[in-house]
């Protein structure tokens, strides 16, 4: 009913997931030709910025105004290898959000095929490192 | 008595945990100055294989002979920042080893300070991509 | 009038330069908030990779066949940073092919504003890391 | 005798290179099971890094402090390819100082096989990214 009593925050209604269209470049695949599972995490990454500038947020504009996010948890796991030059399909979704830290969930896909499953706990800090209240306005939008 | 019936292998009785000192890299730290979390990752990987070599094992001629692993699960959570010029200290252990996967556990430090512990699985495949059983003499070694 | 006489082969007709959009990902930029420069390097792959994609053919499948290329040579001038979520313009063209060796030229841009002049040279060789000629259905091509 | 009046200010009297030993990681190979070469500038700059350590100097230091630098010019001749958990030296050295920039020279070795020889050029730039004088204490140490 009044989830957010409990510091939890309604996520997005329709919460719609963040769509990313990437090809694994050369520099991302190791000698077995897999990209390899560290960055997996780096595009996650880049799923959550995209998803933030969706709803019309710029992470490089947050991070200006003090408003930085670290990652305190983060697992993935791997069902089948991404190859070299593979175009794949990132679906980011927020699962939880709490007034200081927000968990993402994520999809990596060749096609139909389900690649990875990951998820991630960001939190909220200031530039001197300490955990601060993420801002009204990124509530419903993360 | 004979663990193995249940596809568990016995760990390295005496399991101590293996030691790599690491120093941060330029490269490695974000634009808050962090270790970026991905590169936990890459470094557990380094743990793994320093661990293996401490036990007379090359990965570089498993990977030759055609035993490959792939990391089918990772995780990690994050404590405290590791930043440019830090030196780190990791902690890597088998946890626990079946046939065909090994689960390892990290701990990375700065001096007493704990800054992250990770988990990984990963699996044996040949160079097909096929699960196969992780060679005997690896057992006790990994 | 026959330069390949002399071992080398004239480029594309047009050479038109080949064009790649490209976002500056947050793991690419440095405690400085700059794109990190030996990430340059990387760009200016993707932009040789892309280029061949152009006139149909794929890295993929070349390095598939046996036919790799190894970077002999490299260098960029750096003439203003580029920073993280930046939009940039890669143009790559062929400035001389011979019958083992490519030459390629850079241009990073953000806008109107050039980032960096860069320039490469690939050898074509074989699995055994010998030198090969370059196929001929490259030639015009790359 | 006064050097400087052209603006080149005398480096290091026994000049003598700074020495770092690197083991190739794992994560630094490309599919060829080569060292990537974009990797190789990352190698340079931990070579400029531990040199300046060497002379008693931070780097992290420098940098809180608003002496920051540069790569405005990079160059790298590959010879010979290195690959994973080769164990290579990289000897590092001051060509050139002026009162804004520096250049250096690299060699990077497996044993006494010479894999590169790379050049850099780093300027020193205050927190603004405008050019400033490298400090006095510097002129003689990097």
């Amino acid at each position: 009913m009044v989830p957010w009593q409990f510091g939890i925050i309604m996520t997005h209604p329709t919460n719609a997931p963040g769509i990313v269209h990437l090809r694994v470049r050369y520099t991302e695949v190791d000698r077995m030709g897999y990209l390899h599972h560290s960055r997996f995490f780096q595009y996650f990454e880049i799923g959550r910025i995209e998803l933030l500038r969706r709803d019309g947020k710029s992470y490089d504009d947050l991070e200006q105004a003090g408003v930085l996010f670290v990652v305190v948890k983060a697992e993935c796991n791997f069902k089948a290898p991404a190859r070299y030059d593979d175009e794949l399909t990132l679906y980011t979704r927020v699962a939880k959000q709490t007034t200081v830290r927000i968990d993402h969930v994520y999809e990596l896909k060749r096609g139909e095929i389900l690649l990875a499953e990951g998820k991630t706990t960001i939190a909220c800090i200031d530039r001197a490192g300490q955990l601060q209240a993420i801002p009204p306005d990124l509530c419903a939008h993360f």
